[in-house]
């Protein structure tokens, strides 16, 4: 409840303001920090498998001792769960944006298609997306397949947004949303990073081809 | 080097065929048997994943003990690699089979996913391709990686036929191929044996919209 009781007094308020400052630098770095453990961690998971990898590699890859890494995660699940979240995280605010756009469907489809294929292969490897679910814990593995969920709706609705103006052919939008995550989704198992092609190269010759197939015949 | 001299005598070479014979049913049995355990294992596999499953497990679901199943496979890793080459002779006998059939690209490329996806949702539960590979030992990992390689380039090749012969547009049959292949491997992670989709159902939607995309538009 707001009173005029609590409202502090002027000094005591810039000295609040002051330490919040402080407090919100400290809380970027720490962000930071943590994407920067992921990062490494999705690096570690791709090469080693999630059970292969240990706490200490993913420290070491980033020069930090792995006391210091628990101050972060408390432990190795606690890193996949957080791999997990950020890449649906990302996912979300994608696709978020892409329902509220104005554009056409296929315009939509193509942008998502493009995003999802950036997040996947530039930001953390796929590996949140990709990994063993098996290996989280209960409360974790219901989390992330919610939100999973969540991500597969939001893609059916976008192709069924173009069924309706029929662009698309019409077709159950289940099936269509589990090819094209599928296609996607699996980029990571045979992508080459040394490789000759971009990840701008993939997203839009797979937006291409996933596009063609759903227009009317 | 064959002799006259390793000729057996009659009495003896009948008791040699009566004795291959017998062989023969005993192989016959190990070889079910053998894919018996591949069955329970891959089962096993998804449900709890390579690491959480133990080998008691996929024995009991048997009703074998753990003793007997070591007869068949020295640990757990061998079982996992010889889901991997299962998988891998029946996508190789349908791929040989489709490539030398006189069909249309398009009709071999239909024939192709259809099957395909029978064997990972009917056979081995998509276990075998869709596992952590880095789960496999160095040699294992290399025979069944040149294995998956020679799967990508058969569907490629059919894919050059099509375009060679005008019913499917030009395109990088590279990109193509890794589409479809992570369409379909990807099915495991989203199909519910108890859900109201058949594998038919699956095989011909996916068919319908993979093939689409590939035609002239």
């Amino acid at each position: 409840m707001e009173t005029g009781d609590s409202t502090p007094a002027p000094k005591a308020r810039r000295r609040r303001t002051r330490r919040s400052l402080k407090q919100g630098k400290r809380s970027e770095i720490s962000a930071a920090t943590r994407i920067d453990i992921l990062k490494s961690a999705s690096a570690a998971f791709r090469k080693l498998g999630y059970h292969g990898a240990t706490v200490e590699q993913i420290a070491a890859a980033l020069q930090m001792n792995k006391g210091n890494l628990y101050y972060y995660f408390k432990n190795k699940e606690e890193i996949l769960f957080a791999c997990h979240e950020y890449s649906h995280d990302r996912l979300q605010e994608l696709l978020d944006e892409t329902v509220r756009s104005t554009a056409s469907a296929e315009a939509k489809l193509r942008r998502l298609i493009n995003a999802w294929v950036h997040v996947i292969l530039d930001e953390l490897h796929g590996t949140a997306l990709f990994l063993d679910l098996e290996a989280l814990s209960p409360a974790h593995l219901k989390t992330v397949i919610v939100r999973r969920d969540q991500f597969d709706r939001g893609v059916r609705q976008v192709l069924q947004e173009g069924m309706a103006s029929g662009a698309f052919a019409s077709a159950d939008p289940k099936f269509l949303a589990f090819a094209l995550l599928g296609a996607v989704n699996w980029i990571p198992r045979w992508f080459n990073p040394n490789g000759p092609s971009t990840s701008d190269d993939i997203a839009d010759r797979f937006a291409d081809y996933l596009i063609a197939g759903l227009r009317r015949g």
